[in-house]
C-alpha cells in the first residue's frame, strides 16, 4: 500500500515531510541522528501525514503551514513505534532491525523521548493552543492503549469490545488526529472536521485489524517480521479473540494460551486453528465494517480530488488483508 | 536537604503542587495511576518546583499561575527519572523499588511517556509560546545528555569538560529552566531572569556533582540505593575522572575500568582508590566552584525573602557532600 500519484502529488509532499523530519531531528549525539535516519530510510507508508495533507485540501490549503504539522504527526508515530518495540521486545520492523535491537533498549528509550520533545517543539511554533492540547491528549491515549495491551498480556478472556476500544486508542486516535488537525488548521467547516476526524478513527481501527490479520496469515517477507509474533508475545488480537468465542476451538487453543516459549510447530498450529475456525474471516468482516463507516464519512464530504485519494486508501486497505 | 519553612511557606506550596500532579495524572489505566502515586509517595525534594515558585517572587508573583508550571517541571523530572532508571537498569531509587523494577521496563516506558504527554498538555494551557519552545528544547537537551552518558559507558578516557557539559545538559538545564520560567512568567526584568537562570544552571551542576560524590562516599541508607552503582554500571563520574588524571592511580584503577560484573570487594576497592587519591576532594572543590557562582548570581538579585531561601539551598547543598 503506497500513496499513489494521481491528481495530487502526494509523493513530492512526502519527500518534503521526510526532509523536514530529517532537518528537525538533527542531534548533537550521532547515535540519535543515526537512529532517526535508519527509521526514515526503512520506509513506511507515511499514511498519517498524507491524510493530514489531504484533509487540509478540504479547507484553505497551505502547504507551508501543513508540512511541519504532518512531520510532527509522523514523528509522534515514530516515537511510539520505537517505544512500542521496547515493550514488545521486537527485533524486526519493516524488514529491518528495530532501534532497540540495533542500539539497545536504553538508547531507544531516549531516542523516542528526543523525537517526542522535538515534535512538541515544532508544534508549539505551528498550531493553535486547541490543537496542541488535542495532540497531548492523543499521546496520553496512545500510552493508555499501549499500557492496557501490555497489562492484558497472556490474558485469555479479552472481549471484542475491549480489543476495539484499545485499538481505537492505540491506533485510531492518531489517524483521527491527523485528519482533524489538517482540517482544523485549514479552517474547514465544523461538519467537514467532524467527518474527516471520524474517517481517520475508523480507518485507523481497520488498519490495525488488518495488521493483526496479517500477523497471522500474511506473507512473512511482506510483514517484515516473523508471523504470529503478537501471539507468541502473549498479545491476543482480534483473530484469536474471535477463535476463542467458539467453545470447541477455545479448548483446542487453550493449551497454547497463557504460555510462553512456544515452539515453531506450536505457533504454526495456533495459526492453523485460528484460521480454520474463521478467526480470520470474522476479523475481515469487522475490518470491512469499519471501512464501510469510512465510506459513509466520505459520502458526507464535498467531492474534491483529495476525497478520491482517501477513497483509494480505503480500497487499498481492503486489498491488503 | 528539605525545603525549610521560614518566611515563605514552601511546604504548603509543595503540597499544592503534589495535589496538582496527582490530579493531572489520573489515568484510565490503574497501573499508570499506581506508578505515579508510588513516585509521589516516595518523596524527593521537589527542588525544581520550589525554585520555580521562588523565582516567581522576584516578579509579579501569582501562585495560581505558577503552580501548574511547577507541577509540569516536576512531572518532566519524574518522566526522565523513570526512563533514566530503565537506561541504568536501576532497581532502587529514593530507597524504594523503581517503576521498572516494580512494573517492568515496558510499563515504565509508557508511564514516562504518559507523564510527559500530560506535562505538555498542561503547558499548552499555561505558558507563553516562548516558554513552551524553551521547555521542549530542555527535554531535547536532557535526552542528548542521557544518550551521551549511555554512549560513554565503560569509556576510560572521559575528560572533566565532557563530564561538565553532559551534566549541564542532563541536570543543569532543568534547574535553569525552572528558575527561568518562574521568573519570565512573573514578568521579571531581563537581568533578573538572566541571573536566576544562571543560578539554576550552576546549582544543577553542583547538585549532580554532589550526587555523584554521594554515590561513592555517601551513606547507603541515605542514598536509597547501593553505593558505587554508577561505577558498576560503567558510568564514570567526576570522582573517577579525577582519580584517572593521576597516572599512578590510573594504573591501579585500570583493572576495574571497562569491566562488567565487579564483585562487592572490588567495588569497595574502587571506592577506596578513588577516595585516597583525592577524587572526592577535587570533586568537592569543583562543586564548591559552581556553588560560588550561584552566590555571585544571587548577589546580582534584589534582596527579597526568596533570595534568602535560595541562599539556604546553596548552604544545604554544601553540607550534603
Amino acid at each position: 500500500m503506497r500513496v499513489r500519484k494521481k491528481h495530487i502529488d502526494v509523493y513530492t509532499e512526502i519527500d518534503k515531510i521526510d526532509n523536514y523530519i530529517r532537518k528537525s531531528l538533527k542531534a548533537n549525539q550521532q547515535v540519535l541522528t543515526d537512529a532517526v535516519n535508519d527509521l526514515l530510510f526503512a520506509g513506511g507508508k507515511r499514511l498519517r501525514p498524507a491524510m493530514l495533507m489531504l484533509a487540509g485540501r478540504f479547507g484553505k490549503y497551505n502547504e507551508d503551514k501543513l508540512i511541519p504539522l504532518a512531520a510532527t504527526i509522523e514523528m509522534i508515530h515514530m516515537a511510539t513505534l520505537i517505544h512500542d518495540d521496547i515493550i514488545d521486545e521486537s527485533d524486526m520492523r519493516r524488514g529491518r532491525p528495530t532501534t532497540r535491537n540495533r542500539w539497545g533498549n536504553s538508547t531507544a528509550v531516549f531516542t523516542g523521548d528526543f523525537i517526542l520533545a522535538r515534535a512538541f517543539s515544532i508544534i508549539t511554533q505551528s498550531v493553535s493552543q486547541k490543537s496542541m492540547h488535542h495532540i497531548s491528549s492523543v499521546i496520553k491515549g496512545i500510552c493508555e492503549g499501549e499500557v492496557d495491551q501490555f497489562q492484558s498480556k497472556y490474558e485469555p478472556s479479552l472481549s471484542v469490545i475491549h480489543y476495539l476500544k484499545r485499538t481505537a486508542r492505540k491506533t485510531g486516535m492518531l489517524f483521527s488526529l491527523s485528519c482533524q488537525i489538517g482540517a482544523e488548521e485549514s479552517r474547514c467547516k465544523k461538519d467537514t472536521v467532524h467527518f474527516l476526524s471520524k474517517f481517520g478513527l475508523d480507518f485507523g481501527v481497520a488498519f490495525q485489524i488488518s495488521d493483526d490479520i496479517i500477523d497471522f496469515f500474511g506473507d512473512q517477507n511482506k510483514a517484515g517480521k516473523p508471523l504470529c509474533c503478537d501471539f507468541v508475545e502473549g498479545v491476543y488480537t482480534l483473530p484469536v479473540i474471535y477463535a476463542m468465542e467458539d467453545s470447541k476451538f477455545k479448548d483446542q487453543l487453550a493449551e497454547f494460551i497463557g504460555r510462553k516459549n512456544l515452539t515453531v510447530n506450536e505457533v504454526e498450529e495456533v495459526g492453523r486453528l485460528v484460521g480454520v475456525n474463521g478467526g480470520m474471516e470474522k476479523s475481515r468482516i469487522m475490518a470491512g465494517r469499519y471501512l464501510k463507516r469510512c465510506c459513509t464519512s466520505l459520502d458526507n464530504l464535498p467531492n474534491i480530488p483529495a476525497k478520491r485519494i482517501l477513497h483509494e486508501f480505503v480500497e487499498e486497505l481492503t486489498c491488503r488483508y
